[in-house]
């Protein structure tokens, strides 16, 4: 990562809300942490538990909070404002936008469009890509080897990393990042058990996601059975991720690594599932609902809840029991003990 | 999903073995739950949880059991069968070779048959299909990017959808299904600690996979150390699963998606394995055999056992434990009273 | 796999260390464990839990330890070593460099090398592949359907399976085998909460993996927010592994499939973690310490510290409690009785 910014050309990008405590003449040339920040590089305090490492960072220029109380070395600029980690953010866009340029329009020589097929004099289609008949691409990105099937369609600004299936009669939505490997449209898990044989139940209907949504590396996304599996607008999904058939995923839900969520599951608006954490098929998940990494949820969960544990349970029961298991041992001598007293009184 | 279907029609698919409550004279346009459907649409009630949802459903015609005492409303249909979920599978699977008819025999003139390849005439290569040197490809469908390595074999009536990658040497039988993304014969995960470094341990075996399984998309199944890591007829593989080197699964088995299987595992006839459970190195599950989601089995298992929890043990045992251990938070303060009690009392 | 070997050949493979006891004159035709091993395969005792097969084993050539103290039956041969795995290990290489040759250096014409790129005369790169501008590949491997990205680095004898990924900007180590459908340099999953949608942080560092480390198939690596997240020296990497941003990997580390490690997440060396584990964000886990599989690691581990369960804990009272939790219906019925003497003795 090579870059080359001036305290000017970072106040331009933040804009009038942030304050300048100390002084750096110097470019900035990297970004790195509090602690492995040198001089010539831009760092933050977002996270308070990183408080300490203020003091001895070498960084150059650090963002830091409105309350922030420490002053700045020589030598050292503090950068405040209300939310650092959000200005970190707005810094970093810039900076992506010179280092990863948008791909320019056009269609590469070796991409097979199928007859029947519409692609926007706007997209960017990449090396060996294939868009079959019937699929429609917007002015969207599609990196290498990335497969859009039969009616499917990608709507304007999506950006499709290298190997991403969309499988037929799929629709991705405006402004949609999905990272490599990953699949929308794989078939969905159904059988019926017929003479002790399992007989595949056709899968119908297709996957459709708002807009604003993000899909991680090699998550996939089962088609429904009929009618769609369904992603709400902005909702962050991360990597390795199995959503199955007729899933309905509501507005700005955060599903983290490795989670599992079984056919016909809905979750509300806002809800935050932790890594690893499955969810039975057929539940509920309310609104603003939150699930700890690695939970197994065999029941509905209600609007705002919290829930941890397998099977999961409320997270404040989960975790007074969790202490109370770990004080067993103890317990049970306690236990042997009291036994004994009341045995040997008795006789 | 435009569908457009006569109720004729569907009794000719169903055979003779179903019966006609009331009466529906427009076409079926689309496929609905009960409670979303509308007039028009083909719904079924396959599941008697949902059973409350049939009174009200709009849905023109309902697939419904023998044993239904419901009562269709004016200008709806109830058809009742036996299995009204296999019916329902049967008209679906009629309407998806309408949907998605399977594409003609023929080689996309981009995919690349290496010389000393065969390839079926009655195959469908898809576009930037790699076949390599030795590998024998008969009556299957490939979809896009598929690659066939050395020496591998595709059996007829095989479908590969995009991206699949069948490692050198591994034999696909006849009438898989392998979905986006699966990888067929990555090498098993085996070291030897050599002087403090992990030297790998050649995988020299192949996949081998029986008639009728389906695969999961991006799921891994590892080439054996020598021999055949072995997947049974009619199996089912739900997506994301891992199943690591010299695993042998047995016929008719289902294995929900994130399930992990360490190496040498062997599982019997007609295993049932939830989602996101594990299954450590060189374990038996016996037939019939069935493990919770989310179980982490450390032991053997009978046939026919039931397994639940993380270590996994027999599951009534396991959910007589969960009651219990929600129990704890009382338990501790009865001990507490009872100690105090007999102490009181001693004094 | 069809092998053709003598025992000369086999001897001359393990070298001087090895002692014969017995005599097989014919051809070694292939390799079995000892209870599939029939005459002509070569076959070994590697883990003592198998001795017990050793006796009845038709294997005509079989690898044992120095110690052992079974003798051949007449036409077999015992060929004795310290570390009859690593023996095993050695002859497979052997077997391995036949069956599955390097591919020969040289470009395949449907590869796609955009201008700017530099591909060393000595890689052999495989049909399909793209690798885009900026990007550097020394004498390595690259299977069909590679996709390396602008700006990124294959170091000399690494070898990517077909459809690898690796993103702009990250950098893959001398000898690295990376597995089909791995994907390296995907975006880490970080957001602000901003007027309640997810702002996407821009993820603007790299990949970058030490020499002689594996990545199993369809395993993520996710680019660092800023600067690298790094793989070190000899670690070896199942698949379906998820490693988030900013994750530091010490040397020599063994990371069992489906294990999911949260951003900046610090490993030291030789750290060893069993399948489907997760570590939760921004711990460290010392030098040595091992994880059992199916683990969530919610607390920093010291080195050489064990851990099992979930919340982990130290594996020795994991153990303790799991027997324990076992007992509990036992236990509340031991404590119904103590509780109902005390009050019939009280009145």
């Amino acid at each position: 990562m090579h870059i080359k910014y001036t305290t000017e050309r970072i106040f331009d990008i933040l804009g009038a809300d942030c304050i300048a405590v100390g002084e750096y003449e110097g470019e900035i040339t990297g970004i790195a942490s509090l602690s492995e920040g040198v001089t010539g590089d831009l760092s933050f305090l977002g996270n308070s538990k990183y408080r300490s490492c203020l003091e001895n960072s070498e960084a150059s220029v650090i963002l830091v909070s409105l309350d922030c109380e420490e002053l700045p070395k020589k030598g050292q600029i503090y950068i405040k404002s209300e939310n650092p980690s959000y200005a970190l953010a707005l810094i970093c866009r810039d900076i992506e936008n010179n280092l990863t340029p948008k791909p320019e329009a056009g269609i590469h020589p070796s991409a097979i469009i199928e007859s029947g097929a519409q692609v926007s004099p706007n997209a960017s289609i990449g090396a060996f890509c294939y868009i079959a008949s019937g699929a429609q691409v917007g002015g969207a990105v599609l990196e290498s080897h990335v497969s859009i099937g039969r009616g499917a369609s990608v709507a304007d600004e999506a950006y499709l990393f290298s190997r991403v299936s969309v499988g037929d009669y799929c629709e991705i939505g405006p402004r949609n990042r999905l990272m490599a490997g990953c699949v929308i449209g794989s078939d969905g898990y159904g059988y019926e058990l017929i003479e002790n044989a399992h007989l595949r139940v056709p899968q119908l209907g297709n996957v459709v996601t708002d807009a604003d949504v993000d899909i991680g590396a090699n998550t996939c996304i089962d088609r429904a059975r009929f009618g769609s599996t369904h992603i709400g607008l902005g909702t962050k999904i991360d990597n390795q991720v199995q959503i199955a058939h007729n899933v309905k995923v509501g507005k700005h839900c955060l599903i983290v690594a490795q989670v599992g969520i079984s056919g016909s599951v809905v979750l509300g608006d806002g809800v935050v599932i932790g890594g690893q954490s499955g969810i039975a098929g057929h539940l509920k998940i309310g609104t603003g609902a939150m699930i700890a990494a690695g939970t197994s949820v065999f029941v509905d969960i209600e609007p705002q809840g919290k829930a941890r544990g397998y099977p999961a349970m409320p997270m404040m029961q989960f975790n007074r029991i969790a202490v109370l298991q770990r004080k067993l041992p103890d317990f049970f001598k306690r236990f042997d003990q009291l036994e004994k007293t009341v045995n040997s009184f008795i006789k």
